[in-house]
């Protein structure tokens, strides 16, 4: 039996009807008067440089408002190419019109000049010296040349003696390693810990592979969407999905050079975000710069192809793995090189290649890491950024180890994995997880000791692990003339995140579920509240409105002790009111009587605040295992079983957790067998749902989810983020199957019916 | 030279650009996708029984998507006149249309069957027992039977002896008074002191007069509009031109039995409100109703015409009035009988009729006042609710008690005026006033010693006394990532509370003035808020923005010491950086850097809150002086010179305060010269702008302002509410410079020229 009414119950979400009846507004619901509509003109080719750009025929189209290029954009930070562009349907030039289909129309007779270049989409050559280069000052070390730069640097900073032999010796070294410079490169990253080629040395087994993951999009349902109104004032306000609406408004202040707080931003309803709906660029900004040239709300609103081209999906990544074991299974060493498609632009996820070290205890850890450029659209967060691609190869070679020395995939794993107080490799120590427990959880849950399998059946275990986000957030609980609380607030919700602040609040309050109601503030009215991403909303506004409830409930006792003629300490907040704790006599008090009360009072309406920014995270487990079966004949994978166990700290509203272990189970489950952009030298030739392939129901596995509670000391009621864990194992999980089942490692996803029965040829089935 | 930096200083409006630009969005701007048009059928008839209504035609009309009528209101409270109008221009119906001029065709189609019943419209005859019955139990003892029937019920109820004799003596006259038993009264109110048949036995000089005011409308420049949206979950959205938005959300709430959090209620930007922009009645309820019907958003605006047959102006009222004094001008004895003119509801301003008391020493006062039904539309609050017609009666009295004794006016209101600890007749004791002080302000402002006149011309003073209102208001302050804060709150601005807010939280922030903007929330966002009547904002608001900066004040501080190493005591705020008091070794450091640091402290944004609700607030007088010339041929009042002073306590924006100032001495120019609602049997004979006459620039006087500062002791920084003092005295001030120009005094408003003209001849001129 739960200790609490309210929290660990599965409340429907606060957004329930409003979702399901077609109330909430979202971006595209929103029309101001004289609102007009805006089209890119974006670029047709890969790479080219820009000759001449012609707006004249478009400009005398009737019903054209506006043609912006970046000679529009005065504060020089650049939103339209201009040189030259980088990748298809970079936007060149925008028009606003009163009508989408004129602006369509304008957007067309803009003539755009080029001079078509070379282009590169594939990583592996985009880091060799005769790829072309999208940006200067792009030329890197590897990680060999790197070791031995540092060393040469090092003697040449030193006079006290003299080193020209070893810096004459190593000068030659550099040399023969010249096809370890790597050209294109956007960023680096590089960690260790211990001394690999001793682990590799003392190893019994080595295994080394590389793994290819593609580029995969966010495929949110709604696309990118913006409305701007520029006051003749100047002031800005902008209708934005967006998962983080203080980040837009920062975002547009920094690129155009507007005061902060000449920015409002009105965050709408959102279609999916999963992390690619953070940044300015796609649509808020070009809005904006509409709305001050031609004095007009504009809307613009991205369609389905342009997210493909133009969105701001995952990354693929090159990943050169080799791990290193004892014959008994203890894992001593591993070297990780990845090199992340950034795109045209340095991408966000390299930082994740540090994961290759998953939870177990590497003695030896060498990473290395590497943004390439290639001429596509730039990238962003998705769902756990960078770590489904890291856990892919990470997992699938423990597996390959296993099946090599014939060990039990969980045991081993679980042998190897850390526990509370034992050193992470290039981190602190471990706190307080729940990796083991998690991992034994799932395995229970399919009677993993006792699995039996058919011809061309399966099973494969993975796990992932996240730590969730912790950000700054404020908050507020005003109680109603009616007895009833309502939070006020500026995060924003996408997976039911407002659900679980109105059950902490009503827990606290000890009020009925459906006495809270939840409103979202935009940046000019709520507190500042960081972005929904990297799981941070149940975490930081869970913590925040706690604080708040219980700002709220002083206020309570100190009412009703001044009403009730007692003290603070002799009440207590039992069903929505207010009682003495010792019924006798009993008196009580309603939140209503008290809220009318405190109109009153020099302490005047009781509304409590909550405001909160850091607290440790602690980290989380994902582990999933599959059955499937393989079709020799077609390579169809087809999944009889997917158990997915989570680490959730608390789970507040189970449902809602349970949504999403699914979701992201699903959403790893289709990057593992079929999502991929695919591009040729001239750009991406899949933008839509026709060629670019997403599960629909009758692909989709049944989940079977397992919760696991192990308490995060920080977070509220002991919650973790529950969002991004459960999409990290997936992708190896499926491989880790398929290799179970027909004995083929498929290191290249997706594993598309095609390349498994290439793939059982080869193995020469 | 003030002590403060941006306080007491006449900076420009926060509004200013967006008032002057347009880009400020009243109601009339709010247009939602489907939305709908609302329009009234309305009684022809000032009194009439309904027989019948037909809808049918009406609803053939294409376009039309709904008509609701009292049937359609659920909760049973009176939306619609169902079985009777009382009044022409009460609204029996309304109709929701694709297009306001559709929906004002399908108006006109509606049948309504009538039977005429007698109306009656003027107050006397009103309460006179042959007089058409608006309600029923609305006969009321007047003021001497009154006196007789308590007597008889005290001894009726007693059994210690034998009364009879007596009971029978009462009832005969009782009987006597047969013609003070008044019909159609709404309220009551009686107030008294000491013994007034004392006071005038005692007196020297008695002086008796009756006094008439019209009904006045506010005027607003913006009629009443909404927009309503109720969502299919049942959720209402209503943008509301209000003076307050949590009595809209309430109003709603109580008149259809919606709960309370079902209800957002968004406050446009306000044309004017006077008082007159609080009820629910005009077009909030009926468009929630239609919204509910029809499924789609509804706007209702009034026409101007609307306004006046179906606005909630002023109530015009008869006062008797009867004042005694001694030769040396000493006042001893005041009696009043007031019956306002409630119109078809009862009243609201009723409750001012003690205001006849003044600000004099009057050891004896008895006011006994009745609001009177008559077949007009209800009244409501406007500019000092009563207390312009009240200081009309009472002070043009003064002055012909002055002129009798030949006193002057100034010395003989100094004379008989209250000071600090004085008893006030049926109140407590005066605290720190400042009355003495705003009449010898504006007397020297005008050199009242050495005045002088030509030919008909002629000077006149009065003053007027009000005490702002106190309500309950919370209120957040947030500091930026760029050093800028944002003050949020719910209240709403009509007269640029707004600015003074701003300025008091750059005050004690140190911040400059516009490095604070402001942000207004709607109910579902902002703390409650006290509506924006009764010059409650800046007392109200004030207290609460100083409480809101003082905890931003400690936030900051206690950031700073944490990152300067320092402790609090030692720092202080200075130019919008926190900085070591003793400047050795001298630190600081910017509030836009304390606000990037606490988004990574556990304490999180900086947001300070302030909460209030009471605190005393203290007396203001208004005092005015005008000079005018009577044009005999015409009856023209031209005035040469107006002076008005007030106490303000402290004058936080002094253009602010003058814009006051001029603007409610003007309002009671127009008053008394030319403002009148006019009435035959049939209702409302003016309603619109050409014939209802108001003030051009061309008419105005130029104001001379005069600013007192007599500190009020809970007031923020000192400050009293300002916005209703002005237009107190100016109706008497008026009357009284008529009377000094040309010896007539005129008793019935408005001083027309035809009403001089006919003075005049009265007076044998």
């Amino acid at each position: 039996m739960s200790e609490y009414t309210v929290l660990g119950k599965s409340v429907p979400r606060v957004d329930a009807l409003e979702k399901v009846t077609g109330a909430a507004q979202y971006g595209g619901d929103v029309h101001l008067p004289g609102m007009l509509h805006g089209k890119f003109i974006r670029s047709k080719h890969a790479h080219a440089k820009i000759l001449n750009i012609d707006t004249s025929e478009a400009e005398k189209l009737p019903g054209v408002r506006a043609i912006i290029t970046q000679d529009d954009v005065e504060s020089g930070r650049r939103v339209f190419a201009t040189d030259k562009v980088l990748y298809l349907g970079e936007p060149i030039a925008a028009v606003a019109a009163t009508d989408p289909d004129v602006a369509e129309e304008a957007a067309d007779l803009v003539k755009i000049e080029y001079e078509v270049l070379p282009a590169v989409q594939d990583v592996m050559e985009a880091i060799q010296p005769e790829a072309p280069h999208l940006h200067s000052d792009d030329t890197k070390d590897g990680p060999a040349r790197r070791v031995l730069r540092t060393e040469l640097r090092k003697l040449e900073r030193d006079d006290s003696q003299d080193h020209s032999a070893r810096i004459a010796e190593l000068n030659a070294q550099m040399e023969e390693l010249a096809d370890e410079v790597y050209y294109n490169v956007s960023a680096e990253t590089h960690s260790d810990a211990g001394d690999v080629e001793q682990g590799f040395a003392e190893s019994d087994l080595v295994v080394e592979d590389t793994y290819v993951i593609p580029r995969v999009h966010q495929t949110y349902m709604e696309p990118h969407v913006s409305v701007a109104d520029v006051e003749s004032t100047g002031k800005v306000t902008v209708w934005a999905s967006t998962q983080g609406p203080f980040a837009i408004r920062s975002g547009i202040a920094g690129t155009l050079g507007i005061p902060l707080n000449q920015i409002n931003v009105i965050a709408t309803t959102m279609g999916g975000g999963f992390g690619g709906r953070f940044g300015v660029a796609l649509t808020h900004v070009p809005a904006v710069l509409l709305s001050q040239k031609t004095g007009r709300p504009v809307k613009i609103q991205m369609t389905r192809e342009e997210e493909f081209t133009d969105g701001r999906p995952a990354p693929g990544c090159v990943i050169k793995l080799k791990t290193g074991v004892k014959n008994d299974g203890t894992i001593l060493a591993r070297e990780g090189l990845a090199f992340w498609d950034s795109g045209s632009v340095s991408g966000a996820s390299i930082g994740s290649t540090i994961r290759l070290r998953g939870v177990y205890k590497f003695p030896h850890l060498k990473v290395d890491a590497y943004g390439v450029y290639t001429n596509k659209s730039g990238t962003a967060a998705y769902r756990a950024p960078g770590t489904p691609q890291v856990a892919f190869a990470g997992e699938s070679q423990l597996d390959d180890i296993a099946r090599k020395l014939n060990l039990d995939p969980v045991e081993f794993r679980l042998k190897n994995m850390r526990v509370e107080g034992d050193p992470v490799p290039a981190g602190p120590n471990e706190p307080k997880v729940g990796y083991k427990e998690t991992l034994q959880a799932v395995a229970d849950a399919v009677d993993w000791k006792n699995r039996t399998k058919g011809p061309n059946q399966g099973w494969g275990v993975a796990i992932g692990d996240w730590t969730n986000g912790c950000g700054p957030g404020g908050m507020f609980v005003s109680i109603h003339e009616d007895g009833s609380a309502r939070i006020f607030h500026g995060s924003m919700d996408i997976t039911g995140t407002d659900t679980a602040l109105a059950q902490i609040v009503a827990e606290i309050l000890t009020l009925p579920y459906d006495e809270v109601t939840i409103s979202r503030g935009d940046t000019n009215s709520a507190p500042y509240a960081t972005g929904s991403g990297g799981s941070v909303v149940t975490f930081t506004m869970g913590n925040t409105a706690k604080l708040a409830a219980e700002d709220t409930r002083r206020r309570l006792l100190e009412l009703a002790a001044e009403r009730l003629n007692t003290d603070v300490e002799s009440l207590e907040l039992k069903d929505g009111q207010v009682s003495t704790i010792v019924a006798d006599p009993p008196k009580s008090i309603g939140f209503g009587e008290l809220a009318a009360y405190s109109l009153s009072t020099t302490g005047g309406p009781i509304v409590g605040k909550g405001s909160f920014a850091r607290k440790p995270s602690t980290p989380a487990l994902a582990a999933q295992i599959a059955k499937v079966e393989i079709d020799p004949e077609t390579g169809r994978i087809k999944v009889l079983k997917m158990a997915s166990s989570q680490d959730v700290g608390f789970a507040i509203n189970p449902m809602a957790v349970e949504g999403q272990i699914e979701g992201g189970t699903v959403q790893g489950y289709a990057w593992a067998t079929m999502e991929e952009m695919q591009y040729d030298e001239g750009g991406n030739v899949n933008p839509g749902f026709v060629d670019y392939r997403v599960p629909t129901t009758a692909d989709l596995p049944t989940v079977q989810s397992v919760i696991v509670e192990v308490e995060a000391p920080d977070g509220p009621f002991g919650a973790k983020g529950v969002g991004e864990p459960p999409i990290t194992p997936t992708l190896a999980t499926m491989a880790n199957a398929v290799a179970d089942a027909v004995d083929i490692r498929i290191t290249e996803l997706p594993m598309k019916p095609e390349k498994v029965v290439d793939a059982l040829h080869g193995n020469g089935k």
